[in-house]
């Protein structure tokens, strides 16, 4: 077999590992309990590895916020003073097995999907998906939102999961793709469906404590975005087994920490691949504009990764009021994914586009090559911080991550 | 003014009060409670008015499968006596404001849904959409889910219901249009949306009865059908005050008995024009064929008659596994609709189509000229009694309908 064969293979091997994953949702758990190596005063992030001066605002005013929710700091003046001195560790969410939204903050005492990839046994997790905190709002009122998630819903929610002994996610993410949800940005039939799965599990544990049940419930029925922690760490644990094939030249994550965009591709190890995070062309808030902008910012995109979020958002023309554009722009978006990768998903599919699968398995070279780079659709934070969620947009990946990570695939694999 | 104009003017009345209305659940309730001159052996039924003997077989066995419900026989040669006898009253559901799918039987007991205008103050009942009895099947398993209807679903989501003081629908028909359902057929969103906004209120009766709520939480979370018999009492209470403006030519009911298609005129008052009810061109379940099927049958086309439906079926591709055709006939078939509605609803969009709103007010005149008629899609039963639903697929409403509306027309405001 020449090099070109041995990538093929690689490649064809990675789209099957990344078909096959079978994601079940099997826990709800504070991070100690879950995160080998979270250590006592750690915070993991969002994107490549960054340290704290370098950070940007809105993922520093998430760790304050981290900071304080843990109780290692009474007040923002209070909580910058220890992390300028360097007592928090700060590593990225990708080292271990786990995912973030936006800055994707996640400290030891924050209860995380666990989502098992039960095809491979791996497992993979995600932090509450909520519209202020992650955005670097550290305000009492973001805070407090953290903790209704970790004394009450998340509990009740766990209670009721291990009563019904997980929750299969795969056909809710199947289903939800034939009912305009992108699995990124727009999430509404998703966690509809979600809230449907557990509302019965939830109403039975209501004898032991029905103000925590009721309570758990209204935020389960009226969060439109709740199964994005879902379908992120459902993403994290499908691409993780399509790491390390050697030759293969498929990207198994996508994340930016609102300084840098990274990627690794699985033929290159743990390396990163990053270029400087883009400006995302979106919808905004109102009282906002761009200028008001950070860049690119969370681990989000192991959506794309896997093939949803702006790999199929032809099929989710709902997400158009939300981050601009027309539906046929975004056919097109769904349409040109399909020239960057190696496979097509059978069960993850979009009516609109005769029930086309999911394009998977972004293959560096093809991206280089034909100078498309992924689209990815995502939320904006505020440049500053101390904001909650001010927009949404659209984004390409930069091709330098790409042509980098090529070059390194060249050197590697030359010999 | 000239005649043209008075109907313009018309038009525009009944465009207005179709986009104006405001359906709400009010309450669940059994027939007799609700419905003025539901009699004590009475049986309402879909479609045009029809005598027992023409009834095609389907609707003659769901109108046993009710006297049997009722306790008016215990077997079915019993009930087929009875009705032979004429001892059971047979009326058509939009006789008395109600509307019903496929057969679309109503008896004094069955609890409905009543859904109130609140933009003028009226109300329209649907029954319980399921998928045996309606079709025609009678068997004890059939009659069985009517009576958990009766007994457990209806009595528990009516208590929840009042204690959140009645549900708007609107909110829920809108989202759902932007979720791939079109409101006749596919209900997948509107449904999940329908259990989510009852969860919190049911969950919250629970200490009265665990077994009921449980179980009527587990009924409406698992049940992708539920919100059709909302559609319909929403679609036939939008409708009703688009009825008897002088002069205007807009279609207020279209609905089927199986034997004949029939279809209401707002200036024509009560009169029925009908045609023999078309074949369904469609997909069937596992064991059934086109030679099984029944013709086109039930009340559901109030959906097609404001607006939705086969009407914006381009924003629903994912029926298409379900009915059969392509997505750019999907797409075509909105289009075309817009040829023959004098009106486009400003909230219920399709995000597709660049967010076009469904085209509203079928106008015979555009019918006839443009030879364009109005696109359904539907739910198959069989031909004989006994069975089960058996398929889904497409139709055209009978030109016949709206030609012979058209010249009772001329002959009314010819003078």
């Amino acid at each position: 077999m020449d090099i070109k064969q041995k990538i093929e293979k690689a490649n064809e091997e990675a789209a099957r590992r990344l078909t096959l994953g079978e994601p079940v949702l099997v826990d709800i758990a504070p991070a100690r309990e879950v995160i080998l190596g979270m250590k006592d005063k750690m915070i993991t992030h969002a994107g490549p590895p960054i340290e704290w001066n370098r950070m940007c605002g809105a993922m520093q005013g998430a760790i304050i916020g981290m900071v304080i929710y843990e109780g290692w700091a009474k007040t923002p003046d209070e909580a910058r003073n220890i992390l300028d001195k360097g007592e928090i560790h700060l590593e990225p969410n990708h080292h271990h097995q786990n995912v973030g939204p936006m800055a994707g903050t996640i400290s030891p005492s924050l209860p995380l999907w666990v989502v098992e990839n039960k095809a491979f046994g791996n497992r993979a997790f995600c932090r509450q998906v909520e519209g202020n905190q992650q955005f670097g709002d550290y305000s009492e009122q973001a805070i407090q939102g953290l903790r209704m998630w970790r004394d009450v819903w998340a509990p009740t929610l766990r209670k009721a999961l291990h009563t019904i002994g997980g929750l299969d996610l795969k056909p809710i993410i199947a289903k939800a793709l034939q009912m305009g949800d992108e699995l990124h940005n727009r999430h509404t039939a998703s966690s509809s469906l979600f809230a449907n799965a557990m509302a019965v599990a939830i109403a039975q544990t209501e004898y032991e404590n029905k103000g925590s049940v009721i309570g758990t419930l209204k935020y389960i029925t009226n969060h439109e975005l709740i199964f994005l922690g879902l379908a992120m760490a459902a993403g994290k644990a499908i691409a993780d087994p399509a790491c390390d094939i050697e030759y293969s030249t498929v990207v198994t994550a996508m994340c930016r920490n609102g300084v840098e965009f990274g990627i690794r591709v699985s033929g290159l190890g743990d390396e990163w691949f990053t270029a400087p995070a883009p400006v995302v062309n979106g919808l905004y808030m109102p009282g906002y504009s761009v200028e008001d902008a950070g860049l690119d910012m969370g681990d989000s995109a192991i959506t794309e990764t896997v093939g949803w979020g702006g790999f199929v958002i032809g099929g989710a023309p709902g997400i158009l009021s939300l981050v601009g554009g027309t539906p046929e722009e975004a056919l097109n978006y769904s349409r040109e994914m399909g020239k960057i990768t190696v496979g097509v998903h059978p069960n993850y599919r979009m009516p609109i586009l005769g029930f086309a699968g999911a394009p998977i398995g972004i293959d560096i070279r093809l991206v280089v090559q034909n100078n498309i780079t992924p689209i990815i659709d995502t939320a904006i934070a505020h440049k500053d911080s101390g904001y909650p969620k001010i927009g949404a947009g659209l984004l390409r990946a930069p091709a330098e991550c790409f042509k980098k990570a090529l070059i390194a695939f060249g050197k590697r694999y030359s010999a």
